[in-house]
């Protein structure tokens, strides 16, 4: 059985891992007969945004406990994480990807990423094993990259700054997936664009699904 | 088109809404093609877990907010409900329902139900109107109404104490629907079971399902 690593980003599209896209790619792996664990960086989160009215929260709140609601207790530091148990890497999105696994969010192509999930992210290609990612999470593959194929949908701001970091972004609409063959990586826009909860069961789903054929 | 209301109660399993069963609701209900609004109290949650260790956290959060995780900030304060304007009501689970919509998980069958989410569910019953509850989110239909039929699953602890409020049990298996004829309620037990994210899937849509045939 083919198994998956799906790295979280904290709880709650905002601040952290996009909740609708963390759960349905867990949903797409196993309809799809494979199986998969869960990892997250054990960092604070970058910081805490209420989700009604938009504004920072004065707290404080570590990305590996929060991702742990999602993961329902069952989740491992990704210090832990071996590309050897793994036929795959997966990131969901949410703002998490962008403000606590890099910070992209706020220096766009001049970000860094965490240097754990680099490590991750690297120690899979060099495995020549593939590694997915949906709405904003593919930045992460520019920024460590450069010179690679990826989606973040349309928003063009953001596909400028991909751009910036050596990458090609490829214009996409609701469930498309991007490949780059060759660094075996899988990028689909979901959130990204105006959808709804059904266009990110079809992402997930497809995203998946390429993922597999190629293992 | 027809228009479910979803009451979160949190957002995590263990202090919260369960993410899984409030996610795949929320697809199962757009999915077969009708649309939906979520609500949740604005009131303090009971406590917050930390969802690895399964400790108390010294902190205080909010069920609204916390909520608006899941709901992506598209959210209403359950005050705001009003029957009028859907079809049908629904309570996905996780400890939030029995924490914080009602204290079921403290005083058992003397439990309390939170007066909003009372009033919110005798409106409804009283528009004639199919009211859902999956995994712990039953037992505030028996302390509500008493004698109706219900499920749990097949924990004997909680069914005992939903028998001792007045009502009947009925013990399910993955996906099975519980329907109360008299008041229209169907109950599912998800993760009440040891079940896995496509046991969810399956509950979720076949309670969605049962509540559309019937409107």
């Amino acid at each position: 059985m083919k198994k998956f690593a799906i790295v979280l980003s904290g709880c709650g599209v905002f601040d952290g891992a996009e909740i609708h896209e963390a759960t349905l790619t867990m949903l797409a792996i196993m309809k799809q007969g494979a199986q998969y664990e869960i990892f997250a960086p054990d960092i604070k989160q970058h910081h805490v945004i209420n989700h009604i009215s938009g504004d920072e929260m004065p707290e404080e709140r570590n990305v590996l406990i929060e991702s742990a609601r999602i993961a329902r207790g069952h989740i491992k530091d990704i210090k832990l994480y071996d590309p050897n148990n793994f036929d795959a890497l997966i990131f969901p999105g949410g703002f998490g990807a962008a403000k606590n696994l890099c910070d992209f969010a706020f220096n766009g192509a001049d970000c860094e990423v965490n240097p754990d999930v680099e490590k991750a992210i690297l120690k899979t290609a060099g495995k020549n094993k593939p590694i997915g990612a949906l709405c904003i999470s593919p930045v992460i593959f520019a920024k460590i990259f450069g010179n690679v194929k990826v989606t973040i949908g349309q928003d063009t701001g953001t596909a400028e700054a991909v751009e910036k970091m050596g990458a090609t972004h490829i214009k996409t609409n609701h469930g498309e997936v991007i490949f780059d063959e060759k660094n075996k990586l899988f990028t689909t826009p979901c959130y990204m664009l105006d959808a709804n909860i059904l266009d990110i069961a079809k992402g997930a789903s497809n995203i998946v699904k390429a993922m597999l054929e190629l293992m």
